[in-house]
C-alpha cells in the first residue's frame, strides 16, 4: 500500500516534538513526508527541509503558502501534522481542513478556548479528518485497559486518580536558554494552563478514555512554585463524576526525581487497575478477593484491543514512540477508510476534535476553579 | 535493666491491635505484660489472660478496677497500652493519667473532639507521660528523610503527596461478621470520621512528621461508596501550607489491590524523597538534577537517625512489627528518664498528645469543608 | 504458656547474631533467657549479662561451666542458643545435647565435617533437640512455596535457581577492624568454607526447602577475589538433581550495589515462582500460560502454610526478624511436644542436624570439585 | 539525506524478525526497503512484497537472483537484511558480499562453524560491511555500561553475570504449529544450539560488549527438558576470564514467567551495574560504598554515548525496536562513511563478523565442554 503523503507545520532544528511525529510517522510506513513549513524561520526552514531530504520546492516560507500550493498539486499532500506551539495550532488547522487536507495536530487543542470554538466550526464543515495526538492512548495496555472497563470487568467505577509528574521545571529553565521551556511558560504562546495544557491535558484524556467517562465537576488548586512564572506549574484538582465516582488529578512539573509519570489507577467495585508510562508494558489488575495480576503487552493474559496495536512479541519493550505511532498508524486507518468511503471499524481509535475540546474544558474549568478559591465548577 | 511493668485494655481474643502492640513491647525487651482488662467479656477477658500468662489476680474485669488496684500495688503496673476502639480511649487514658501511670494508646486520639479536650485536660495537669502509638513514624527511613527535610537536603518544600490506600471494606465487610470492619464504620464506636480516622490520621502524622509541618487549610471530599455505609471509606483532601507548600492527601479503603499502601512523596526546590510502607527498607532520594539515590535501611547512606532505630544490617528487613516496636522503645526511653529525672535526649521522638489533638483537627476539619461542598477550611 | 527457660552460648557485646536471636526468642514471647555465657572474655561476658538483666549468678565465664550447673538447677535451662562463630558450634552443641538441653544453633552446623560427625553421633543418642537455625525457612511465602511444589503446582520441577549476593567484603573488611569480617576469613575459625559456609549454606538450605529435594551432583568454581584471603568470596555452583532438574547456585560477598540478596527461582513443566529475601512479602506465582500473579504474606491467595505464620494482615510487611523468630517459634511446639510427650503436628517445621550435615557435604563437595578444577562431584 | 537503498532476504508473511528489520530499518528513516526475496514459497514472496509496496520487479524468487540482478541495477540495493533461519544465512551473505553489498545478518552467524568459517573468508576478501544484528547492543544504557566499564569506574572487574530467560519453549510448541519454534529446534536449520544459538549468543555477546572482555574458557551443562527436542532449551554455564574475572550464563526458553528476561549485571573492586532488558530505560549503579544510583535513558546522569543513541529525552521509554533501530543506524552511518571513503568515528559501533564468530565458538564450546560432562574447555 502505497504510504499517505504528509506535510509538517513546525518541527524544525531544535524543536523536540516535531521529530517525535517524523519518527512516528515512520515506524509503520503508512506516511512519507514530502513537504514542511518546519520553521517561522526561512533558513532554519530550508536548513530542517534540506536535512530531512525534502525537496526544497516543497520547504515552505509559512504555513499558509503550504496549504495553498499543496492543495493544487496533484500528488499534494493527504495530510498534515501540526508540531507548532498551542498558540499555533488554530490558525494552520483551519488552514489545512478548509482545503480538505486532513489534520494531525499536537495537543492541547489551541491555545485558547475561542480559538479552539473557532477550529471547531471550521471542523465540522470540512470534509478532512482531525486528529489530535493524545499519544499516550495509543499504549497496547491502555487500550486493553479501556476495554476492561467497558467490559465491566472492574464493576462500577468509584475512583480514577491520575497523575502526570515531572520535575524539568524545578528550576527556571525558562531563563537559562530552553526554548522548551521558554514558550510553554509563555501565556501568549501556551495559553492560560502551564503543566495544565502541556500534561494536564494528556492525564485528563487517559483518564477519559481508560474510564470511559468524564468528569461533571471539579475543583483546582493551581499553583506557580517558581518565582515570576507566571503559568501554573502545579496543579491539584479535585474530579466529580457523574455515575458517583470520584477521582485526583495531579499534574506537576516541579516534582525533582520524576522525569515523565503519567500514572493512572482506577477502581471499580469489583477491580482494580494500575499503570504507569514510565513502565508501559505492564499493567496490574486485581479483582477484588483474589490476587494481583501482571498483564503484559502482547503477552500471557493480553487481549485482541492490546494485541492490535502490539508490534513484538511481550517481553520485546515497545514504549513512547511506538505508542505515538498507533496514533499515526489509526489516523492512517481512518484516512484511507475516508478515502475509500468504507465504514472505518470500531477498532480503529484515535483522539479527535472533540477531546480536544474537552482538554480546552478542562483547562478553563480548572483556572475558574482556582480563581475562586477553590470552589467546585461544573463541566 | 528491668523491664517496665505494663498493663492492657482491651485486645482480647480477636481482636487485631492488641497482639501488634504485645508484640512490639516485646521486640526489645524493655517491657513486660503484667496486668489486663483484656475484654469487656469477663470470660474472654480471662481466658486472654491466660493465653498470655498473666496472673489471674491482674486480670481485670474493667479497666477502672484495674487503674486503681495497680496503683496501689508496690509492683503495679508503670504503664499502660490501651488498644480498644476509639471510644474507648478517652475514658481509660484519663483513669490512668490521674493516677500518674503512663498511657500508650492507640490512634486516633478518641472518637470525639469533646472526649479529645477532655483528655487533654487531664494529660496536661497529670504527671504521667501520653504516647500516641502512629507507628508508620517508628519506621527508620522515616526518620531519615524527616532528618534530611530537617536538614534542608530537599530545599524549600512545595508539594506533600501522602496516600493511605487499603481494599478491605471494597465490600460489605461489616456484614459479614467481620468485627475488625463492624466498629470501624460505626459512628458511635469510630466517630465521625471511617477512612479518614482510621488510615487517614496515619497518613496526616506521617506527612507531618517527616515534613515537619502542618497544613493550615484543606479542602475535602468525602465519599461512602458502599451502600448503607455511614462514615467515609474514601477521602480526598487537599493541603495547604502556611510556607506556600501545597499537597494532596488521599485515604482509600475501597481500592481493589491495595493492602495497606502508606506513600509518601515530598518535594523541595532542590530535591525529593519518596517512600512507601509495603517497601520500608527504601527511601528514594533525588537531589535536582543528580540522579536518584536509593537509601536503605541501616545500608550505605543511612543516617544515624536511620542506624539508631535499626536493628539489623541493611538487607535484612525490619517491617511493620519493628517500626511499632521502635515507638516503644522510644516509649520506654522517655519512661525511664521521667523516672530517673534526666532529661530526654532531643533523638528521642515519640507520638504525643498533640499529634493526637492535631489528627483530631484534620478529621474535624475534612468533615466541615466535605459539608460545605469541599470548601476550603482553616484548621 | 510460660516460656521457655533459654541459654545463649556466645553473643556477647559487638556480635551481631546473637541480638539477633534474643530478639527472635522474644518476638513470640515463647522464650525467656535466663543464663549465659556471652563471651569468652569474663569481663565482656558480665557486663554483657548485666546489660541483658540475666542474673549474676547465671552469667558463666564458659559453655561446660554453665552445662553442668544449669543441668543440675531445678530452674535451669531448657535450651541452649549457640550464636558463637562456626568452629565453637560444636562443643557446646555435644556439651548440652549430652545433658539433655536442646540445643537451637547457628548455621553452618560446625567448621569442619569431622567436628559435624561428632555431633551429629553425640545428638542421635540424646534425648534433646536440635534445631539449626536456617532463618529464611521461616518466611511465610518460602512456607507457602514450599507447599506449592509440593502439591505439584508448578509440575515436575525443571529449574532451581538460587543465588545470595552480598558486597560487604568487597575489600578487605577483615584488616580494618571488623570483628564480623574476621573470623568469617579465617579458616580456622569459618571452616573451609568462606561466603560457601556462611551464605551458600543458607542458599542451598532454601532450594532444598522449597524445592522438596536436593542435588545429588555438583560443579563449583570458587575465588577469592580480595588479595590475602584465603576462603573463598565468591562461588559459582551448578547442580544436578536426580529427578532430571538442573540448578545453579551462585553465593557472593564481592558484588558491589548487593546487600542481603538471597533469591530463589524454581521452575517446572507447568509453572514457576520467584522470591527475594529484600522484599520478602511477595512471591511471584505464573502457571504456564496465565498471567503472573503476586502473591502476598497473608494476603489474598495465601496458603493456610503462609497464614500459620503470619502475625499480621497482608499489607504490614514482616522481615528478617520474624522469619527468625517463627523458627524460634517452631522450637518452642517441638520442644513443648517432646515434654508432654504429645505428637508434633505435621505443619511445625524446623531445619534439623539433617539439614545441617547437608550444608555440610555441600561445602565439602564444592572444595572437593574445586579442587578438581571444577568437575562435577556426587553428594 | 537520501535513504541506503535496501534489499531483504526472507521475512515474508507470518516470520517475526523481518517485521522488526523492517520497522528498525525505518525509524530513523535511512533505510528504504527496494528489493526482496521475501520466501522460498515464490506465492508468498509476491503477496509478501506486494503488502509492503515493493515493485514486483523486484520481488525475487531466490536471493541469488536477487543478487545477481540488484548488482547490476544502476540503482540497485546497496545493502540486504538478511533475516532466515540460521541455516539460511552464509548463503545469501556469501553472495551478497562477493557482488559487493553490504549484509545486514541476523544472528547467530549460521547454523555451523563451518559456513562461519566459510562466510568469514568471503567477507575478509569483500569490499562490503558484515553487521550482525545483536540488537541489545543498541540500548542507550548498555552503551553507557560499557563506556562506564571502559572508564574503570567499576574498577577491575570480578563477575560477570548475565541471563537470557524466556518461557514460550515449556511445552512442545514446535508440535503445535509454531513456525518461529519449529526450525529453532531443528538441527537442520538452527544449528547446533537451541536456546544456546537463539538467546545465549545474545546474552553472550552483551556481557562482551559491556565487559569489554570475552572468556577463555567455560564449562558448560546443556539440556533439553522437553520430551523428544533435540537441541538444548536450557543452558548453564560458567565462565572464567583472562583478567582473573568469573561469570555466569544461563540461556532458557522453559521458564514459566519469564517473557524475554535478558539480564546483565557487572562487579568490579570499585563498583556494580544491573540492568534488565524488559525495563530497558533503567541502569543501576552502585559505587561501592555509596548509595546504588537509578541512572535512566538520556536522563540525569546520562553519559554521552548513552545520549547519543536516545531519540527522546528521560522517561519517554525507548524500547526493543529504537535499540533495534539504533544498529540499523550504525550500519548507516558505516555504510556511509564507507562510501563517501571518511573514517568512521569511534563512537559508531555495531556487531561485526568477529562478534559473530565469537558466538559460533561460544556455542561450539558450550556442545564440547556438555559432551565431556561438563569440563572446562578453553575458547
Amino acid at each position: 500500500m502505497k504510504p499517505i503523503r504528509l506535510g509538517m507545520v513546525g518541527g524544525g532544528q531544535g524543536a523536540f516534538i516535531g521529530g517525535v511525529h517524523r519518527i512516528a510517522a515512520r515506524i509503520d510506513g503508512q506516511f512519507q513526508l514530502v513537504a514542511g513549513a518546519l520553521s517561522s524561520t526561512p533558513e532554519r526552514a530550508a536548513a530542517s527541509a534540506a536535512e530531512l531530504g525534502l525537496d526544497p520546492a516543497r520547504s515552505y516560507g509559512d504555513f499558509a503558502q503550504m496549504a495553498q500550493r499543496e492543495a493544487r498539486l496533484k500528488d499534494g499532500i493527504e495530510a498534515v501534522a501540526i508540531v507548532t506551539p498551542n498558540h499555533m495550532h488554530a490558525g494552520p488547522a483551519i488552514e489545512f481542513l478548509k482545503r480538505g487536507i486532513h489534520v494531525i495536530c499536537d495537543k492541547p487543542l489551541t491555545a485558547t478556548m475561542a480559538e479552539a470554538k473557532r477550529l471547531a466550526k471550521v471542523a465540522e464543515s470540512s470534509k478532512a479528518l482531525f486528529i489530535l495526538t493524545h499519544n499516550y492512548t495509543g499504549y497496547p495496555l491502555i487500550r486493553q485497559a479501556r476495554a476492561m472497563v467497558a467490559a465491566g470487568e472492574l464493576g462500577r467505577i468509584r475512583l480514577v486518580q491520575v497523575e502526570y509528574v515531572q520535575d524539568w521545571l524545578t528550576e527556571r529553565a525558562e531563563s537559562s536558554g530552553s526554548k522548551q521551556a521558554e514558550w510553554r511558560v509563555d501565556p501568549a504562546r501556551a495559553g492560560g494552563g502551564g503543566a495544565l495544557g502541556d500534561i494536564g491535558t494528556h492525564a485528563w484524556n487517559l483518564a477519559a478514555f481508560v474510564s470511559g467517562q468524564e468528569p461533571s465537576a471539579l475543583a483546582a488548586d493551581l499553583s506557580s512554585f517558581v518565582e515570576g512564572r507566571q503559568l501554573d506549574d502545579n496543579a491539584h484538582v479535585l474530579l466529580r463524576y457523574e455515575g458517583g465516582a470520584k477521582g485526583m488529578l495531579w499534574a506537576s512539573q516541579v516534582a525533582p526525581g520524576n522525569e515523565n509519570g503519567l500514572r493512572l489507577r482506577i477502581y471499580g467495585d469489583k477491580g482494580g487497575i494500575e499503570w504507569g508510562q514510565e513502565d508501559p508494558n505492564k499493567l496490574w489488575f486485581t479483582r477484588f478477593g483474589q490476587p494481583k495480576q501482571l498483564l503484559t503487552r502482547n503477552g500471557t493474559g493480553a487481549s485482541p484491543e492490546n494485541q492490535r496495536v502490539s508490534r513484538t512479541p511481550g517481553g520485546h519493550p515497545e514504549g513512547y514512540l511506538e505508542a505515538f505511532a498507533t496514533i499515526y498508524s489509526e489516523a492512517a486507518r481512518a484516512i484511507r477508510a475516508h478515502q475509500s468511503g468504507a465504514p472505518l471499524p470500531a477498532e480503529v481509535l484515535y483522539p479527535s476534535l472533540q477531546d480536544g475540546l474537552s482538554g480546552m474544558r478542562f483547562v478553563e474549568a480548572c483556572l475558574r476553579s482556582s480563581s475562586r478559591n477553590g470552589a467546585w465548577v461544573t463541566l
